[in-house]
């Protein structure tokens, strides 16, 4: 048995997500000054190729910050204190964008869904209908505490036709999933840079449509000076930044950047689709039971199963893929209207991530359930994954004929 | 002539300043989870290695983004809207603090001093006399555009005798200048990564002094949600952070801070006082005005001498340094009480600079001031260093006998 130190390290997390060689050489470059031709460069480079993946037209900013300090910015860029705002929440992340606004005084109709659960967008459509005043809505893309995806173009297209305006949360879907800004009349969308864009994270991205963009302009009273994102749009014409920002980062993300170009974005939307798939049928075969009902292709959660000795203790499991098979996986989280704490594991298929890697959890996951009492034969997922990864193989070379 | 891709570049602008190379080696390692063992180890040395360069017992919160969130973030958290603030100014950074104040609706007593003078004690003392109620005062310890300090450890004194908060722009000047939180009674202090820590920007650091936690702890109405210190706080007594952190930074952070520590603070103090210092001599040999009452040791700046040509163009003269010489070093800048903007340069003394950078910089800054028409002779700069530095390690010799 190797120890944990020799073995190779795959990083299946929801965030931090593996970051390629190149990624990290390029971390390693000596630093240069934000105010040379150089960065201007690499900076206008970045921006057009951020364009291209959200699939828009329109200016993606890039801040400093996590993920929360991006959709924070645009939370608070957008609506005024007193106002109202549609906000829906299935999770974690969700519940968190809702405290956000309660610390800011918006008045909020709350739509809220059990975890694992999908917002509908009929429950969107209809508050819109009851609360024509409302000026935002707020929704997650990928609930990444649930592994719950959402019908995020039919909610695009029923906001795009009221005054709302609509702020997605994209942190695990961006680069991840299908997601298509302009087509779908998105006004903004949210990223952050450890997730489908292949970067430790510090950098978070907010991509303003026209419509968001008009509102910024007719001045809402922001009441925050870093995370106002008219200081970060009038930077952004000038292919500058307003504050010192973190050049390294910058630098590493137009590799990965490119890196997601050369595959290719539907490539790449394909691969993680197609990893999450297998990861499904891997698991149904191990008689696993997803988390989510509408599973996001960004990550797969799955329930501990009831084994002859109990249940699975979700720390020794984990520790025991990390040391004897140098796999990393997240468990589960806790919120406020639901709590998946040591209920769960949560398999990323999000970035620099492979066949390989996956089957690889896949068997270490089997091998530490066997060992915890779960009766299932040895082999039953690698059987299952081989034939599934084949098969969709075969499909994908058809239909490109 | 060299072109600038072979020439040995040296970095001394005042922020981003030099990365060492073993810190850059650490950024590029595979990327970890932060909700593991590992990366808790590491946060702790950090955090640790932080309160001993703070000078202080008291939590020295590390939070994702620039000098300026971390500097806002302690802004908004020690004070509510409608209180009272005595706000100092004498440069871009001490403004922007005080335009951050506005956002917030804070009512301010400012007190502003011309660029290039330092925030005079007394006038600080008599604003609390006149506005008891003032809840916070800010000012800064090093203001970076006008290359000018203050005397810190009498204005924090004075404000410990009352009931408001001081809080420190420490950004160039932690790690570069004497400052001693615990010794000095300074409530809160704020550093950066990309200055004196020797770290690409991304991180900013906040230490919370005991007045300043009792502050927190009563509740203050913080409007914020990513930046509340209560937050940060709480994750810190746990050795957590409330949010996914910038985790290669946070290691390459360990890593440059146990450079400081194996050189030893008050070695590096000396060693950047001397930089400052030899300078100051060297441009004054060059017959050039500095730009400060009070120069500030982190960074020196000096006005553009008129020369027979007439005036020396900023632009042409800095992209020399770097095209002919490798030097990088920084312009003026321009606020809303005062401009320098074309009218000085800036040499930083800050992190991971040696004696024979702040050589090569003097030696091309004499070149291409004489290449401007500045009439001194070839060799000034450098036979007056020379001396300087080797008189000053004499000294230094003597004075540890």
């Amino acid at each position: 048995m190797s120890t944990e130190a020799t073995l190779r390290q795959r990083l299946l997390t929801p965030g931090p997500t593996q970051v390629p060689e190149a990624v990290l050489r390029e971390l390693a470059k000596p630093i240069i000054h934000h105010r040379t031709d150089q960065f201007r460069q690499i900076f206008s480079q970045v921006s057009q190729r951020l364009r291209r993946i959200f699939c828009t037209q329109c200016p993606v900013l890039t801040i400093c910050g996590s993920g929360t300090t991006a959709f924070e910015a645009a939370q608070v860029s957008l609506i005024s204190p007193g106002q109202k705002a549609v906000t829906c929440a299935s999770g974690k992340f969700g519940e968190r964008w809702q405290d956000v606004y309660d610390v800011y005084g918006i008045e909020q109709v709350r739509i809220n869904a059990p975890w694992g659960h999908a917002i509908e967008p009929e429950r969107i459509a209809q508050a819109l209908q009851q609360h024509p005043d409302a000026k935002v809505v707020t929704v997650v893309h990928s609930e990444t505490s649930t592994a719950t995806g959402c019908d995020l173009k039919s909610i695009a297209q029923l906001v795009a036709s009221t005054d709302a305006i609509l702020i997605v949360d994209g942190i695990t879907s961006v680069g991840a999933l299908p997601v298509e800004m302009d087509a779908w009349g998105i006004d903004v969308l949210v990223a952050g840079s450890q997730k489908a864009l292949m970067l430790p994270p510090g950098l978070g991205f907010v991509a303003v449509g026209d419509r968001a963009r008009h509102r910024l302009d007719r001045s809402i009273s922001v009441h925050c000076y870093n995370l106002d994102l008219r200081r970060w749009l009038s930077s952004y014409e000038k292919n500058d930044v307003p504050f010192t920002p973190p050049i390294s980062l910058i630098r590493a993300l137009s590799v990965a950047l490119e890196m997601i170009e050369r595959e290719g974005l539907q490539r790449v939307w394909s691969r993680t689709s197609r990893l999450a798939a297998g990861t499904r049928e891997g698991l149904r075969v191990l008689g696993l039971k997803l988390i989510s009902a509408m599973p996001s292709d960004s990550v797969t959660g799955a329930f501990y199963p009831q084994t002859t000795a109990g249940s699975v203790d979700d720390g020794t499991f984990r520790a025991a893929l990390r040391q004897r098979h140098g796999i990393h996986i997240a468990g589960g989280q806790k919120g406020r209207c639901g709590d998946f704490a040591g209920r769960i594991f949560r398999v990323s298929h999000m970035g620099h991530i492979s066949e390989m890697d996956t089957r690889a959890a896949l068997v270490a996951i089997e091998a530490e359930l066997i060992a915890a009492g779960h009766p299932v034969k040895r082999g039953t997922t690698g059987k299952a994954i081989e034939r599934f990864f084949n098969d969709s193989v075969i499909a994908s070379h058809v239909e490109e004929e």
